[in-house]
């Protein structure tokens, strides 16, 4: 049984639910953060664990080139290796060639590309992206697309959707066939099981000399990864819908809108995310790639959305870009110098409780590695604390219109939902 | 009352005991993390708590310079400012104008410098710099002092250690005139008190929107700062004495050896620390500043030295060096690329608890700001683990000649010198 998928509420278009994987449960709609290369920048696994997050996002393209996919397969894939024991969702690798590498070419084999590290030389096709996500072992993996430019005319729009289609017949054939060989199935030493779980560890003696030990820990319910498809089509409602229909007659537990978020206006995102969701089967998990501000990740989950993911958080944190209650603060600013208020006084994050603006301005301004640290849990926890009211609201079936309605109602109490 | 100082146990030399400042208890011998400009770089200081740091280091040079004193000052002293509730040391900013700037010149007043930020033109003096350690409000504070150059011969080692000595005298005049200014006695605010104890928050929701609100403590028991002789004298064992000796005729709360790790051979660091020693009072704090490796901490307690500070676990951290129970180890090398074992066995910080050295090497290989983290994290475990092991051994009267046999005993049980 690969993925459970639950929901527990509707609210128009909106939904709460729960997707249950090998390694967590995880309540919908969900931010996944981005852990590009087995870390989430600058803050440790103990702290995602604390600020509630039950799934983050590896990025496929950049494992592949380092560490590798054989040693991170090697020590366990990247539960193992990153020690982290809840979900991991990975992406095919396909987006971050089309954006990152340099003089790819593409064929209906697949891509060659020249890596942003070294400039060497590199294949992905639908089997070897597939191959590379198994070897990582996420829990949630997807399938090897080409995402569209922007902009695209219909014809090449077209052509990108079918490609994108082939490939992803090609990605669930090779996924059948091999799905069994994810590590923390197949392959699994003693030690591997218990660096999955998170080294619980317990103390011997022997001689008087401490050493640590792992524990062994019971089989996992969920045994398998889960491949989603990835809706194409560029701009145009028409092929989107047929992108949609066609992906979901190849059957899989989840589908991904992809291709946005490309340089196109907002406003178009949203049409086509709207138009797009009405194709997609309600009884599965729909994940938006790539998105987005605060003020968008709370309109997409009212449309329907159920899983998001994006770099905003972390990234603008390590530039000194806060979200907050109150807006976007800019802490390198002067203004914050002498400020000795918290940087969100509706924040109950572990920065917010500890540290004025004005120790959070001055670690930016002097450069110190503190700064990215803390100003990435902050904005962290404002994203996840956003999702979470804005799950909270669709449980008692009211709307959360925007970022402003979300914040001003009471923080939702304590619930099986909380984490 | 400004500083208690027990001693509870002692062993050949060596001793054990315990200061208490206005903001923590400490064990000693004590090694005190270096926090430069208010952070003890890349590690949140909630970690710093958990593990057992009860006094870290500030440098008043690089405060002075940023944020400046007065914006410290006006945040509750460095406490307030950094949301640290134990205690803190500053040095007198006299090590940094001879190492750091530029174009300094000595005078019987003081000393002219410029920043090494942006070159901008500075004076240090005897009152100047204890005017900036009373408004920074480090629990301990040293006098200014000359750090005398190596190699210097007697007549410069003789004319720096006699200005060192006048400087002294100065220092301690201004201090004592001065001393009730410190920003947690004299111009405490109830936000201030509350942010030195480090945000205790309780929850109030006026109107259903919940907010925080620092709760007001109870006036703390000691409620002065303590000002520590520094005594210097270059190489020579005879201006040593005499420095120690009218140094202790001053007579301060403690007393620091200075001038030493300037690139002198170790035997005669060494020589110089035991001839040094015998001329201070035993019943004052002994502390050594500037040194040094986990073997010399070991070797320096064993003296009946109580207090260290050193750059080198952070700044080696930074650089992928790791101090382990079984030696060095430099993460960065290939040899660690598939190593699922813990950094160091024998080590309980949350670094080898969790992660495997694979992980380490390929976050440090990766550039990821996580490796210095957790890299510092488990530097400065290991050499407060050192140092509670060396207490240990000072409390049961035995000898811990050397880090190897510091190492091989069983762990010390949880006490109230755990912490």
């Amino acid at each position: 049984m690969p993925l459970d998928f639950q929901i527990q509420a509707q609210s128009g278009s909106a939904r709460a639910g729960t997707i249950r994987t090998a390694h967590s449960e995880i309540r919908t709609p969900v931010f996944m953060p981005v852990g590009t290369v087995g870390t989430v920048k600058s803050v440790p696994q103990d702290v995602l664990e604390e600020l509630g997050v039950n799934i983050l996002l590896g990025n496929t393209y950049h494992l592949y080139l380092r560490p590798g996919v054989e040693t991170v397969r090697k020590l366990g894939g990247l539960h193992g290796f990153m020690a982290w024991p809840r979900s991991i969702l990975t992406d095919s690798g396909g987006f971050q060639v089309f954006s990152l590498s340099e003089l790819r070419k593409v064929t209906e084999e697949g891509v060659t590309f020249r890596s942003h590290l070294d400039g060497s030389s590199h294949f992905f096709s639908p089997e070897s992206a597939m191959a590379a996500q198994i070897g990582l072992g996420a829990d949630i993996i997807m399938a090897f697309d080409e995402c569209t430019e922007y902009p695209a005319d219909r014809a090449r729009a077209q052509a990108s959707m079918e490609l994108t289609l082939r490939w992803a017949a090609r990605s669930k054939k090779y996924f059948e066939e091999h799905k069994q060989e994810v590590p923390w199935k197949s392959q699994v030493s003693r030690n591997q099981v218990s660096k999955v779980q998170g080294f619980k560890v317990s103390r011997v003696q022997p001689g008087g000399v401490e050493t640590l030990k792992r524990e062994t820990l019971k089989p996992e319910p969920f045994e398998s990864q889960s491949l989603f498809g990835i809706v194409q089509g560029g701009m145009d409602r028409e092929l989107r819908r047929e992108s949609a229909l066609r992906t979901v007659e190849l059957d899989f537990p989840g589908y991904a809108i992809g291709g946005l978020s490309v340089g196109e206006p907002r406003s178009l995102t949203r049409e086509i995310v709207e138009s797009t969701l009405e194709h997609l089967p309600a009884g599965k998990p729909r994940y938006l790639m790539g998105v987005g501000t605060p003020e968008e990740i709370v309109e997409y989950a009212n449309l329907g959305v159920d899983m998001m993911d994006c770099v905003l958080p972390t990234r603008a944190a390590r530039h000194g870009l806060l979200f907050t209650s109150e807006g976007k603060v800019n802490i390198k600013q002067a203004r914050y110098a002498q400020d000795e208020s918290p940087l969100d006084p509706k924040c109950d994050c572990r920065v917010c409780q500890r540290y004025s603006r004005a120790y959070l301005r001055h670690l930016y301004a002097s450069g110190e590695l503190l700064a990215q640290g803390l100003n990435t849990i902050h904005n962290l926890s404002f994203y996840l604390d956003t999702m979470r009211r804005v799950r909270h609201s669709i449980q008692l079936g009211e709307q959360s219109r925007d970022l402003t309605t979300v914040w001003s109602r009471p923080k939702p109490q304590a619930s099986p939902d909380s984490a």
